[in-house]
């Protein structure tokens, strides 16, 4: 396991805005404060949803859409730049009226309501191109 | 997305108390350190639940009771306050002998074993009624 | 809930090593730093994994092996001694590509990829032998 060891920055308690995008909400907000490097957890409800499955074998997403009032049991995720912006790379896990769940890494999901935590550091973290996943990882090594 | 900085409190590792109940027991601890604004996460076991659906067209919360023994793969919430008490706003996922979940907004849950962080702010925060949810959020605006 | 306020140490973000195990990870990670007490999140996807179920009548972890590609929707731990060793205490939630869910108490998983944020304590906390529930607890009261 790669790591680095980071300074705290700035935290931050959020409400997010009923009726807009849960994960481009987190990207205006890091853009608007400056936030290079950050990571954050919290809860909510959203009114719809679109989780994204990384296809381990083909290196591709694939997207599942969820039409339907959802509650937001747990949202983890971090900020780090990404081709050029900022990106809050974000996992959530959902439920229903009956408690059953449904999770992934999160596109985007129309708010309800939702609370968050977010700390910041002061190291600018910018992901870079991962040949073994094809994914867009950090280079902390 | 609504925000405020926070200026970070004092740290807690806390460990719940078998048989009881696991939201009370935030509540109780946040009322005894005299907490007014703190995020927390953590993982555990239940011997039951309690969670509930907010139905986001009839603005109310419908309870679904789990009478059996789960683990908590993950809690997540927040304290502040709600109508001159310390409110703990927690939600859990929770799973089964065979894996399966079952996830929400946690009304209550008797402990078997549980492990908890809690993060206090130096802020008061205090819930207020939301005409657009109908739901009691954080007046960060 | 017993309690013990904790000085905050050093905040590390890291980067899982594909196709090795998680949890280890974590552990070695907390050996190379001499880690004593840690609490984690994080996010990211697994090649399998295995949880594990505490039967809380027979006093038994009982495993459930899953060999398929998993989202991590959701990872939540912390670190503190046990019989002499580091131990990552990790609960995961996992997802499959249709959204669906498993979750518990983490033994293995081979990491895809995996991003962590982990805020270590200048406290050292060792598990010790709980005779309610037989598992090891931290002694906090």
């Amino acid at each position: 396991m790669d790591s680095i060891e980071v300074a705290g920055g700035r935290e931050f308690l959020a409400r997010l805005e009923h009726g807009k995008d849960w994960r481009a909400q987190i990207e205006t907000f890091a853009e608007r404060e400056g936030v290079d490097s950050a990571v954050f957890f919290g809860l909510g409800a959203a009114q719809d949803a679109r989780i994204m499955f990384y296809d381990q074998d083909e290196k591709e997403y694939e997207p599942v859409e969820f039409d339907e009032p959802l509650e937001v049991a747990s949202l983890v995720g971090n900020i780090s730049w990404l081709d050029g912006e900022r990106f809050a790379h974000t996992h959530a896990t959902f439920s229903r009226p009956d408690g059953s769940t449904a999770a992934g890494h999160l596109d985007r999901a129309t708010v309800f309501a939702g609370e968050l935590y977010v700390r910041t550091f002061e190291t600018t973290l910018e992901r870079t191109h991962d040949e073994v996943t094809e994914l867009d990882l950090w280079p902390l090594s």
